[in-house]
């Protein structure tokens, strides 16, 4: 039996992406605070589809091309030239629903760009917002897995591991885990689930510590929460839609 | 006062080394299972010194040009041409007393030499036989640190993990700790060290899972066992020596 059991993996960094097979995988890219997150809501909130690109002149050009919206950040500040931010409290139903987000991130929409350059065998975008979808299309799908984190400038972050760990508790009896990285993964995220946001500044994680000092506790304290915009964002074609 | 006291980083993966600056740092090299701790076997008994080298010719040559033992493998057996492996067992001080051994490993020495060329300040081995030693070191001489994990061909490992996290429980108040590794690491060795053995068996550790399959148990147990090599290895002229 454990040998019909698809693998499961987990790469702490773009910079460790390369150590596993993804071009029969599914790739989860993980992006936490908060690319992925604000992902999922904008699509849970009826956008057309977000468009993931990784250059700010290329969000822009494309903006104009599509009448999209553009946004993104660069080291968690609005992209000179980019008329929105990476908060999910910026994509709200009435603004956002029928529209279409041209999206470039530090970390997220890179690690997608490079799971795709890789040959992805399908790619998803996954945050607590969307988790329980996630783990639902994972147990569907019976093929082998990478949870790709993103990370900060390749340095591993704590928030995308703790998701990493969370889908890893939910969906581990039905993939062969082979990995210390999710074994890491999934033991940290038990010492954190009962209180995700009082781990995370207690651990003086790096990222609370940068949104914290921007004032953006409020987007914190949402993209821990599991399952409040309860999409998959699938990207096919260049978009991410929903499945 | 915090500002004074200097940065403490952990690199989980040779992979990932090139994100600090070990330029002006103490690079502690850690590779539990097993060079490190043989290496400090090895001088904690008596040896001459160690020289660490990055392949297997390397070490055939060096050994015959200098009467030294040859040592190493690759991939957790006896490399061919090489005299002994890579047990802390095959060391004790009847045989290696005044001696010279000659070592390489799949991924301890070869991160050694990495450091090396990276230009770091200075290169310590760490491993849990000589974790006392390695504390007081970093405690006594108020310079950054770099911990830096040896990994299995740049996977990240729990073993080593852990004794980063282990060296950061003794010293993080000495220092500026700005990294979600180590916080991870610390972490991760808080839930383990009631029963470090235990813990690297219930998270099915890929290591212990390699080694104890080679019967290799006894091995995985005193590579986990504190201060029963208490040396300081430092790299000084393409040697290790006893500080």
């Amino acid at each position: 039996m454990t040998n019909s059991k698809p693998p499961l993996y987990t790469a702490l960094s773009p910079a460790l992406l390369h150590l596993y097979d993804v071009s029969h995988a599914i790739v989860v890219i993980i992006d936490v605070l908060r690319a992925t997150s604000t992902i999922a809501t904008a699509l849970f909130n009826g956008a057309k589809c977000v468009i993931p690109v990784d250059s700010v002149s290329r969000c822009i050009e494309l903006g104009r091309q599509i009448d999209g919206i553009t946004a993104g950040e660069r080291d968690g500040m609005i992209a000179e030239g980019l008329e929105h931010g990476n908060s999910p409290f910026e994509y709200p139903r009435e603004f956002i629903g029928g529209k279409t987000l041209v999206l470039t991130t530090t970390n997220g929409t890179k690690l997608l760009h490079m799971a795709l350059d890789r040959g992805a065998g399908q790619i998803i975008t996954g945050s607590f917002p969307n988790l329980g979808a996630v783990c639902r299309y994972l147990l569907s799908q019976n093929q082998p897995v990478v949870l790709a984190c993103a990370a900060w400038k390749d340095r591993i972050n704590i928030e995308d591991l703790l998701f990493a760990g969370a889908v890893i508790h939910q969906v581990k009896d039905s993939f062969a885990i082979n990995c210390d990285s999710s074994q890491i993964a999934e033991t940290l995220y038990l010492d954190a689930k009962a209180d995700l946001f009082e781990f995370m500044k207690a651990k003086n994680a790096s990222h609370y510590h940068r949104l914290n000092g921007y004032g953006l506790e409020k987007d914190i304290r949402y993209c821990l929460t599991p399952d409040v915009a309860g999409v998959l964002p699938l990207y096919e074609n260049g978009k991410l839609i929903v499945l």
